[in-house]
């Protein structure tokens, strides 16, 4: 598997040094109590609050180990990424902070609302190919002509160990967790999260959680390797699409998961509309996920963590998602 | 003046002190640049994010504070105070917290949902009284006849030097700040804040913002005295009514606070929509207040931190508040 040699690095050792990189930039983020999931689930359910990350997500973890970990030289000529949502922000940030030059390329198909958000940030940004993959498929010979270290969001050793950061975290402020749930799309932050989480307490449960529309590492499990699936639309935007063929992710999660549950955009719908109303948070479709994922896992008794993984929804987004009558 | 004698020991040793008393259990909360909020007002605006406290507001720090400049006997006996808001909750957290026992007098004209948020604590909840003012009046004898400590939610010491830190923290974190702008209610936060921060850095500007619904400090300045106020209804219902008598809050803010300005109901609607939309916070109409007043303040040039107090506000509060079509 072309993956191994690149999984071979990534061990607790890998995990450490990207939690001392990125310490400097990246919040260590609460680990909340929420009254009423507890109660809901006859649980000790508390929320990782990566929603308060500086760029919004927790996307800035892997984000920071990507560029932390480039050299001198790397770091001078720049980075390149494609990506008009989570990881294309924090890239930007995490670049503009550490004076390194940065590239997002955009797919046309992006929303206006996601490109002028970027245009906040010190990027050359470039609109090229009419969806992600095309655009990715340019975005990789852009940066080999120009030199530029490409950052994917999820299928890179270094920005899993990034996104890893987080179990260890939950291990610290709370030894005595059973369980994480964590959405899955590209994979990275539940493979990073299941590979730390084991290997620091291996009786910890990770669960991951997908929007049923777009059930990539399902499909995969299922499967036993990474298959295209046909996707309808979803509220989880963040998790939506197919997984690139090779994917490190994909023999992490098969490996260091204990399950994998699927939710409906209804019950994405109800997670935000109940985290805003019992928490006061606005949450993210894909954040929305891990908290609807808990109605679907065993987890009556146990103290389990959900990772609350961004806040980044447009105002009418949100509302329309939370607004009561809704076609089924 | 009554309060002289209270006032003298609130000094920069006493914020210290209380800071190094709530460390263990208050948050140092992020200080955010808003990219809308500087790009508008031609400033360089940062968010204070109190609203991420564990209760939800700043309220917290004053009500740890208070808790922890009890004594072994006191603690043991318990607290009591008259809040079915943020003083109330965070009280009931913070003797949780400590193993305190804790009273809570709620007026009859609380909110149910106010009321069923303070069930989720491990306190005494006592319906007494029509409104704030007959509900304090009847706990505090309450308090005296069962030898609890009472805990102003402003009109105290200990509690204005919990809110104060606040100053502290924003003073490490930005040296260069220019100025704060600080929303008013009882004006415990407001006075905290402008003590401590003239005694770090004179030039340091604070200003406080009240709702025109309910301008009590505003109406107090003007007249030199505390005077009776007409209130309207305000979605900043945690900053209305009128201060209790003698209220040490008021002589320290016309010593030390710029200049107080209020703002429209209008005004607040519009901060709770456009933190809403820009920096994905469910903010309440108490600290709303804040960002709305940096509108009728000199900000342009400056680097301004705005306080933002709280994030509870019910979701249909929230709702209605942001919706676009409202009456003038």
């Amino acid at each position: 598997m072309s993956g191994e040699a690149a999984l071979a690095g990534l061990d607790l050792t890998a995990v450490d040094a990207a939690a001392a990189r990125i310490a400097p930039y990246v919040r260590r983020t609460p680990l909340d109590r929420s009254a009423w999931l507890s109660r809901r689930h006859g649980a000790e359910v508390a929320l990782k609050l990566e929603c308060w990350q500086p760029t919004g997500s927790f996307k800035l973890r892997g984000a920071m180990a990507a560029l932390t970990a480039l050299d001198g030289p790397a770091r001078a000529r720049g980075v390149l990424a494609v990506s008009a949502g989570n990881h294309g922000q924090a890239l930007a940030w995490g670049a503009a902070a550490l004076g390194v030059p940065a590239t997002i390329v955009v797919p046309a198909s992006a929303s206006q609302t996601k490109v002028q958000a970027m245009r906040e940030y010190p990027v050359e940004l470039i609109v090229r190919g009419a969806d992600y993959d095309e655009a990715e498929r340019l975005a990789r010979a852009m940066a080999c002509e120009r030199g530029l270290s490409f950052i994917s969001p999820y299928n890179d050793p270094a920005v899993i160990a990034g996104q890893a950061t987080i179990a260890r975290e939950l291990l610290q402020d709370d030894p005595t967790l059973d369980a994480i749930v964590v959405p899955c799309g590209g994979g990275g932050v539940l493979a990073g999260i299941a590979l730390a989480a084991k290997l620091l307490a291996p009786r910890v449960r990770v669960w991951g959680a997908e929007p049923a529309a777009s059930p990539t590492m399902r499909a995969a499990l299922d499967a036993g390797r990474l298959v295209a699936i046909d996707e309808a639309p979803t509220l989880a935007d963040g998790l939506a699409g197919n997984v690139e063929a090779g994917a490190i992710t994909y023999p992490l999660i098969a490996r260091h998961v204990d399950d994998l549950v699927t939710v409906s955009e209804a019950d994405i719908r109800t997670a935000m509309r109940e985290a805003a109303a019992h928490d006061h948070l606005i949450v993210e479709g894909s954040a929305a996920v891990a908290i609807a994922a808990l109605a679907h896992l065993p987890v009556a008794g146990l103290r389990v963590a959900v990772v609350v993984t961004g806040r980044n929804v447009t105002l009418e987004t949100f509302l329309a998602a939370i607004a009561p009558a809704h076609p089924a």
